[in-house]
């Protein structure tokens, strides 16, 4: 796949324009606190100080992993289809959530080990029926990889709004998210790995060791895209493949949870400016996750305790990015409103 | 004002059918953090393991504070009546995000130091044109304490949903309740003090000392309601009555900022039971906030810098009581989606 240069978002006379008409709303300086620095966020990735969230989408991508081999997850490998027909039905706690939030919803099998035949609703995108177990070689080949990603870039060309959101299942996939943290951050292995969907003690130091020793079976593997390859599931793939379709075409990336950034860390090597794009939803309890974030300095929106995933925590803080173009485009100023400024 | 009993939302068996029905929903045990914790509390207050938000509404109360003469704020108290005026015109941001979130928005006159007159969409409610200086006299009588509660009551007996948020609107109403902090819960008073509006150092060095002065020259107040009479707005004490008057009705109470958990500070000390019924919307930017919510051992909602006032984090907060309700009431169970349950 070949990596088109995202541009920076910075200009600072747009900057300039935009602190301006946020201070000059009927609010105390700086009261909305991380909602102004999303507004302004927003006014410069659409290049406006009147921005606008239009027709916003989750794409949720399924994919199963090798690992799980290793016995590395509290649920069976099935789950990962099982759940998406969860999906396909609309019970799943995505579903609910989009629905509340009215964010369109796309689910994608990127790489389920199951044939669901041709359904409604499912974008079939398999790559192939499952990764490799990384714990003994690379999850996918080369080849593999940029496929997913081209998957990933074509399923977004597709989107029509100006916020895009990213979700993911897989059973065994904090497994493969927390091998490339480490790969990509050094973070100690310790620190990277996680409970998952519900892992007891033993098994978090299991799947620790897990990760530690393909880690070392791998230690040749240092460039991000062959980290993404030697260790990621098709769904990571393919949710960094469509996060840079997403931030080349100037929409506001909406980053959830751990198997989400754990894509991003990848790109925010290979192309940091793609941070300029990313709306950080929430700090999820995965443990891990906290220090992913302050990796990429980003300072997440929610902190509820979520570790669901499926990009739940994305579409919950959708509300929190209306809110913050609303009140840049609906707010009176103190001139208009004649109300007195400050006096001291 | 009499105060009747608030009844204890404590109810064993019905505890234990919420955690059934939320642990049989398809995802990992806990993993919708907080938002699990408000499914639970607002099953409670409903009575029901099927529990719904209905016709959420906001008042706003809007009071002047005699206090004002000691030069405590960084705006002039004409501010109060300007932003009413802003608040009935619909360009404050307790408008913009009401509007967002299908929030019905009520306008009080509690006490505002200015004759509006009679207008379309403001509620007359005003016990006096401003408190008097508590730096050298009880701001309210006892009688117009009461008459101010009386009237946040009726004001909540006439809403037809079972949410309700309350807001504020009052220039030097922070020194007011940074004074009921510390008489409440013994704070030393530089943790009670804040910016407010957005004091320099020396405004809120000044601050301290007005309100150290004022806490000393009435120290033998100590009783919840003598405090809320000598240091509070009209605003502040229709809030505690209308808080009151919620909590009778077992409606869900959202509580904003520092001003409204001043109110709330005082009743917690004559009806410990009313904190069943409260959901803390966010913790402040204000200084002294996170220590009220300490001090009431309360895990606010959102944690977003904000510190606007006018109840706006509580407004902001209505998605996640609209998804705590959702998932427990949309998703499907483990049993039903025919999905595997946990494995080890």
């Amino acid at each position: 796949m070949t990596l088109s240069q995202i541009t920076t978002t910075h200009d600072a006379a747009l900057s300039v324009a935009l602190d301006a008409a946020i201070n000059n709303k009927t609010k105390p300086l700086g009261s909305l606190g991380m909602l102004e620095t999303l507004a302004r966020q927003i006014g410069l990735i659409q290049q406006t100080t009147q921005p606008c969230i239009s027709a916003p989408a989750l794409i949720v991508f399924a994919g199963d992993h090798g690992v799980v081999a290793e016995g590395v997850s509290a649920y069976p490998q099935s789950v990962t289809w099982q759940m998406v027909e969860n999906f396909l039905a609309g019970g799943a706690a995505i579903n609910v959530f989009a629905r509340q939030n009215q964010c369109a919803l796309h689910i994608v099998d990127a790489g389920v080990n199951h044939d669901f035949g041709a359904r409604d609703g499912l974008l079939d995108r398999k790559v192939a029926y499952g990764t490799r177990n990384f714990a003994q070689e690379p999850a996918m080949t080369a080849e593999q990889c940029a496929l997913a990603m081209q998957h990933g870039a074509g399923l977004v060309a597709g989107l029509t709004g100006n916020v895009v959101g990213f979700g993911e299942m897989g059973i065994g996939n904090t497994t493969a998210a927390a091998a490339i943290m480490h790969a990509m951050t050094q973070v100690p292995v310790a620190e990277c790995v996680g409970a998952g969907t519900g892992l007891a003690i033993e098994g978090v130091l299991h799947k620790q060791k897990v990760v530690q020793d393909a880690l070392a079976r791998h230690a040749s593997v240092h460039a991000p895209l062959d980290v993404l390859a030697t260790f990621g599931g098709f769904e990571i793939a393919m949710i960094a493949g469509a996060m840079l379709a997403a931030a080349e075409r100037r929409m506001v990336l909406l980053i959830d949870g751990f198997i989400i950034t754990s894509a991003l860390l990848v790109l925010a090597r290979l192309q940091p400016s793609i941070l300029d794009y990313c709306v950080f939803a929430h700090c999820s309890d995965e443990h891990g996750h906290q220090q992913m974030l302050a990796h990429l300095g980003a300072q997440p929106i929610l902190h509820m305790g979520l570790r669901l995933g499926e990009g739940t925590g994305s579409v919950l803080a959708l509300p929190m990015l209306h809110a913050a173009v609303n009140f840049l485009r609906e707010m009176t100023t103190f001139d208009a409103a004649a109300v007195s400024k400050k006096s001291t």
